[in-house]
C-alpha cells in the first residue's frame, strides 16, 4: 500500500507543536516511532526531523481511517491530518508533550519492514550493521542532530570568511601528486594511457597559486584524500577548511582564525570560546607537556629536575646526562593513593614510549617512599620534591633519557594518568591553543637526510635563516598548529615567497635543482612573477564537528563513511568493474 | 631583491580610495600594472583585487625610495606607504581617478620577470598559454571578477537554501558507479586488489538515501565527474547544485527553485528575474520551438501546416504523411531579403539534421516566389501563408518529414536564423523557463529496448501509469528541466518511492530482478523501510556562472580547468607514476 500525496500539503512539522496550536487543523508527515493501545484507543508517535508528536485515534474516527491505523506499523511513512488538542496525560519529557493530534485523516505514504536496528538515541549496535543500513542509522535523532551541527558549522565558517573578504574558489580534484608525502589515490587517464591523475591530499599548491594570482584571501571547504592504513579517527576522504591570505604575517592568520573559531562555536553551540587562544612555542609545549598538541585543560606540567640531580651517582641519571639527555618529572597531585601495581603498570606504559623505566617517589602521609631512594642523597630527594612542589599525598614520576624520549614518555604518561584519575570527567571545556615556532626540518634517520617538518614551502623564522645550512635542525619555522583539548585540529604556516630562499631550502632538503623542478616546477615558475608574501592554515572539518557533537568516532560525523578497510558496507564500494573499462584505461590487473 | 613585511600592515585596498581619503597616510600592497615617466616624475599604477591606484614619486622622495622606483618593473609585488593627494590630471575612467598616492616609502616584496601574457582585460592569447600560466591569466581583472561572481553565487545559493531549511550534507567521492550511464572515472583500491571505486557522476542515490533517512531537505554544491570526450562546454570535473526534498510534488520543487534563482540573480547581479518562470510541456516545446530547451527570447514559432497541405500532390509532403510525419514551417519576419544563396545554405544546414530538404516561400514585395510553387495549388499556397501569418517581406521555410526530424531541423533552423539575423544582438535578458512532462522512457534503437530518459527512479505521471506496460513511449514523467536562454541549466524529477511501481519500471527497462538488484540493490533495500515521497533537482553551477559572467567558455569559470584532452597544462596532470604505486594497487599497464 502506497498512497500518493495528490496535492496534500504538509502544514506543520511534528516537533514544533505547542499549546498555542490547540484548535488548529494541521497536516504532518513522518515516520511512526511507536504504536500502542491504551484504554481502547490507538496512539502513535509520529517523528520527523524536528521531533515527535503523539497522534491519537479517537472513537469517532472514520472507519477507513481506523482500518489504516490497524495496518500501520513502526517506520511506516504516513501523513496525518487532524486537530491539535490538549493532551490528557502530559509528557514533560517531550517538547510537544502538552498536545496531541486528533486524527481525522491519514495516508499511508509507504510501508516498512521491521528495521534491523532500533531507531532511537544511543543505539548500541555493531558498526557493520549501522554502516550497512546507514540510511536507518541516520534516522536516529542523535545522528540527525550531528548533521545539523555539521551544516551549521560549515555555514558559520562560510559566513564569517565571506564577511572577511575571502573568496571560496574550487580547486581541482583530478590533479597531480602533492608534496605531503602520504600515499595518493590514483585515477587512470583514458586519454593518456599509462598516466594517472591523483586525488588531492590538500589544495596546498593551488591555494598558493591563487595568491600569486592576486586573489588575496582564499578559502575552501574541500574534500581531501589519503590512501593510508586507517586508524580509528582517519577516513580515506575527509573534509578540510582550507584558507590562505596574502600580505600577512603569522599573527594575522592566528587572530583571524581565533575570531573564526569563536564565532562558529558561538553560533552553533552558543559556547563562548576564550580568545586570544593561549600560545606556546613548540619548545615550551614539549618541555611543559611533552607534546606538540598539549591538553591544557589540566596542569600536571613536566618539571626539569636535571639541575637537582646533575651530580647524582645514580647510573640511570648519569647515563641520561651522558647522551645529553635530561631528568624530568611529573608530580601527580594525590597520586600517592595509587597502589604499587598501578605504578608498575605506569612503568610498563612508559616503556612503550621507549623509556627504559619509571622512577617514583611517593609522598604518602609525610612519609617518603621511593624505589630509588637508596641511589639518592637526602638533599637530592628533597631537592626533587621541592622543585616539583610535591606535597603530602602526591606521587612524583621521573624519566631520565635523551630528551625526545623523556618528552614523549612523560607527555603520554601525563595523559594516561589524567584518564586513570578521571581528571577530565564531566569537563565540557573547549580549550584552544596555538603551538608555534615548530622546527623547520626534521632528521629522517632512515633516509639519512633532513626533511620538511611541514612542507618544503614553509618559511623559516627570519632570525634563524642564518642557520639554514650550518645547523638546519635549529631553524624554527613560521608554522603554527591549532590545538583543541590535546588534539591537533589543523595547522599552517607563512610560506616562502622568495625564490632564492626557496632554493636554499631545497638544498637543505637534498633536492637537486632538477628534482625540485620536476616535482614543484609550476609553483617555482609561478614564483618568478611577483609572488606576494602569503600564508595560511587548514583544519579538519570532520575533527571540529566531532568535538562539537561530542563524539570521538569520525564515522559519526560523515554521512556515508568507509570502514577500517576503506570499504563501504552500504554501497559495497570498491567493487569489480568490467574488463572493458580497464581496457579503455590501458591497465590490467596483476594476477 | 625580496623584502620582508616585518610588521608592515596594509591599511587600504587600491581600488577603494576616493577624494574623502585625501590627506590620509596609507599603505597599499599589490602589483605594478605600469610605470611611466611624465614631466620628470615617475608614475606607477598599483593593482590589487579591488582595482588600481596611481602612485607618484615626487621630487622630494628619499633617495633610496627613488632608487627602488627605478628598479621596479611591471608585475613586481610591492608595498607603498604615502599620503593620498588630489590628482593633478583627473582620470574619469578609473574609480580612483581623482586621487593618487604620494610615495614616502616602498618595499619590493618580490620581483617579476616579464610575464608571458598581458595582465589586462579582454586578453587575446592562445588558450594553451593562458592555461599554462593560469596564475597570471587569473590576475586579469575580468577573470578576477568571474571568481567574485562565482563566490557570490555559491554564497547566495547556500544562504537561500539554509533559510529554507535545507541541510548541506556531503556525500562520498569514492563510491560505486551511478546509473547515469556516462563513463566513470575509476580509482583502484589498495585494500581490495582488483576492485575500484568510481568518482560520482552525481550524488543521485545518496541524496535519495538521505530522504529515506528523514533529512527532509538536502542540498550540496558538489564536484561531479564524467570521463567523456570533451565538447567545448564540458569539463571532466564540474560542480553541481544538487538538492532533494521530501513530502513534495512537482510544483513545490519548481517554485522553490524559481525563488532560489531569482534571489541569486538579484544578489549577485542586481537583476530581476521574472517569476514564476514560463512553463511548457515537452510536447509544446517540441511543437512550438523544435527543442526541449527552447530559447524564448524571441518568437518565430514553428507552425504545423499539415492540415493545409494534407491533400497536396507534392511528393515530399505525401511521403511525410505516409510515415505519419508532418509538414511544418517557420515564418521569418523580413526574411525575404535573404538572397538565394543564403536560402540554399539554410537548405544545406537542415540536411545536417537529417531533413531531406527545405522548401521556401518568399513574400518579397507582394510577389510570391517559391521553388515549390509548381507543386502546390494556389489555395494551398495561400493557405500556408495564412496559417503562418505571412506578411509581405517574410520568408516561409518548410520541412516535411517524420516528426522527430521536422522538430530537430526546424528547431535548429530557428536558432540559426536568429544568429544570422542577429535577433539577439545586445539582448541582456535572462529568460528562464521550465519544460515539463518529459517522456519517461525513450527507445534505444541500437539495443532494441526502452531506456530511462532521465534515470530509472523517475516517477511516471499518475494519469499515465496505466500505459506503463502497454505503451511505455506514451508515458510522461514527473520530470522537469530548467532552461535559460535556450540552454538546459539542470533538471530533476519526482522519484518513485513505491517499490511495486519501481519493479514495474525495471521490467519496462528490461532489467531482470537480479540485474536491478545488482546495480541498485542498496537503494531498493532502503525503499523497504518507509521511503517518503521525494523529488529534487540538480543544476550546473559552472553553467549558471557562465551566464552570469557573460562568457560562453566553461574554462573561464573554473580556476584550474583541463583542456580538451582532459589535461592540465599548468600542473601537467595526468602524469606518470612510480611502478611501486601501481604494484601496491595490483594493477599494471597494458603495453
Amino acid at each position: 500500500m502506497s498512497e500518493a500525496l495528490n496535492g496534500l500539503k504538509r502544514t506543520k512539522m511534528c516537533g514544533e507543536l505547542r499549546e498555542e496550536n490547540i484548535g488548529e487543523t494541521i497536516t504532518i508527515m513522518g515516520w511512526v516511532q511507536r504504536k500502542r493501545n491504551l484504554g481502547g484507543l490507538l496512539f502513535m508517535d509520529l517523528r520527523d526531523r524536528t521531533g515527535m508528536l503523539q497522534v491519537v485515534f479517537k472513537e469517532d474516527v472514520a472507519e477507513e481511517v481506523a482500518i489504516k491505523g490497524d495496518v500501520i506499523r513502526p517506520e511506516y511513512c504516513i501523513a496525518v491530518t487532524g486537530v491539535v488538542v490538549k493532551r490528557e496525560s502530559i509528557n514533560a519529557n517531550m517538547p510537544t508533550g502538552m498536545v496531541e493530534l486528533n486524527v481525522e485523516n491519514i495516508k499511508i505514504l509507504s510501508e516498512s519492514e521491521t528495521p534491523p536496528i532500533y531507531i532511537k538515541e544511543n543505539l548500541d549496535a555493531a558498526e557493520s550493521i549501522r554502516l550497512k543500513y546507514r540510511y536507518l542509522d541516520l534516522r536516529r535523532p542523535d545522528m540527525q542532530s550531528i548533521f545539523y551541527i555539521r551544516h551549521k558549522a560549515s555555514k558559520a565558517i562560510r559566513d564569517f570568511l565571506d564577511k572577511e573578504g575571502f573568496l571560496e574558489i574550487e580547486t581541482p580534484m583530478l590533479t597531480k601528486s602533492t608534496p605531503e608525502g602520504a600515499r595518493d589515490y590514483l585515477v587512470p587517464s583514458r586519454n593518456y594511457e599509462g598516466m594517472f591523475y591523483a586525488l588531492p591530499q590538500s589544495p596546498q599548491l593551488f591555494k598558493q597559486l591563487l595568491m600569486v594570482s592576486g586573489f588575496d584571501r582564499y578559502f575552501q571547504i574541500v574534500k581531501c584524500f589519503r590512501d593510508e592504513d586507517l586508524r580509528s579517527n582517519r577516513q580515506p576522504e575527509f573534509t578540510q577548511v582550507d584558507l590562505e591570505m596574502s600580505f600577512v604575517e603569522v599573527d594575522d592568520i592566528m587572530t583571524l582564525n581565533e575570531r573564526l573559531i569563536s564565532k562558529v562555536f558561538k553560533e552553533v553551540l552558543d559556547v563562548d570560546v576564550e580568545i586570544p587562544f593561549k600560545r606556546l612555542t613548540y619548545k615550551d609545549a614539549m618541555e611543559r607537556y611533552g607534546s606538540d598538541k598539549p591538553d591544557l585543560r589540566f596542569g600536571m606540567e613536566i618539571k626539569d629536575i636535571s639541575s637537582v640531580v646533575k651530580d647524582s651517582e645514580f647510573k640511570v641519571f648519569k647515563d641520561a646526562f651522558e647522551i645529553k639527555g635530561s631528568v624530568r618529572a611529573l608530580c601527580v597531585k594525590g597520586g600517592s593513593s595509587m597502589g604499587r601495581k598501578d605504578i608498575d603498570r605506569l612503568g610498563e606504559f612508559v616503556k612503550t614510549y621507549k623509556a627504559k623505566g619509571l622512577a617514583w617517589i611517593s609522598l604518602k602521609d609525610e612519609e617518603i617512599k621511593s624505589q630509588i631512594s637508596k641511589f639518592l642523597s637526602e638533599d637530592e630527594l628533597n631537592g626533587i620534591i621541592q622543585s616539583v612542589e610535591g606535597k603530602p599525598g602526591d606521587l612524583i614520576l621521573i624519566v631520565a633519557d635523551k630528551n625526545s624520549v623523556v618528552f614523549q614518555a612523560l607527555g603520554a604518561l601525563r595523559l594516561e594518568i589524567a584518564k586513570k584519575l578521571e581528571i577530565l570527567k564531566d569537563n565540557k571545556e573547549f580549550n584552544f591553543s596555538w603551538v608555534t615556532e615548530f622546527p623547520l626540518v626534521e632528521y629522517n634517520e632512515e633516509e639519512n637526510r633532513f626533511q620538511a617538518a611541514h612542507h618544503p614551502f614553509t618559511s623559516p623564522m627570519d632570525e634563524d635563516i642564518k642557520y639554514l645550512e650550518s645547523d638546519p635542525g635549529r631553524v624554527r619555522a613560521k608554522a603554527y598548529d591549532m590545538v583543541l583539548n590535546g588534539e591537533e585540529l589543523g595547522g599552517g604556516s607563512i610560506r616562502i615567497h622568495d625564490s632564492k630562499l626557496q632554493e636554499r631550502m631545497f638544498n637543505v632538503l637534498g633536492f637537486t635543482s632538477e628534482s625540485a623542478w620536476e616535482r614543484f616546477g609550476f609553483l617555482l615558475e609561478a614564483f618568478k612573477f611577483g609572488p606576494p608574501p602569503h600564508g595560511g592554515l587548514a583544519f579538519g572539518l570532520d575533527r571540529i564537528v566531532m568535538f562539537m557533537a561530542g563524539t570521538d568516532n569520525i564515522k559519526d560525523v560523515i554521512a556515508f563513511p568507509k570502514n577500517q578497510n576503506a570499504f563501504c558496507p552500504l554501497t559495497e564500494a570498491p567493487n569489480v568493474v568490467d574488463l572493458k573499462q580497464l581496457n579503455e584505461l590501458g591497465i590490467t590487473l596483476i594476477k
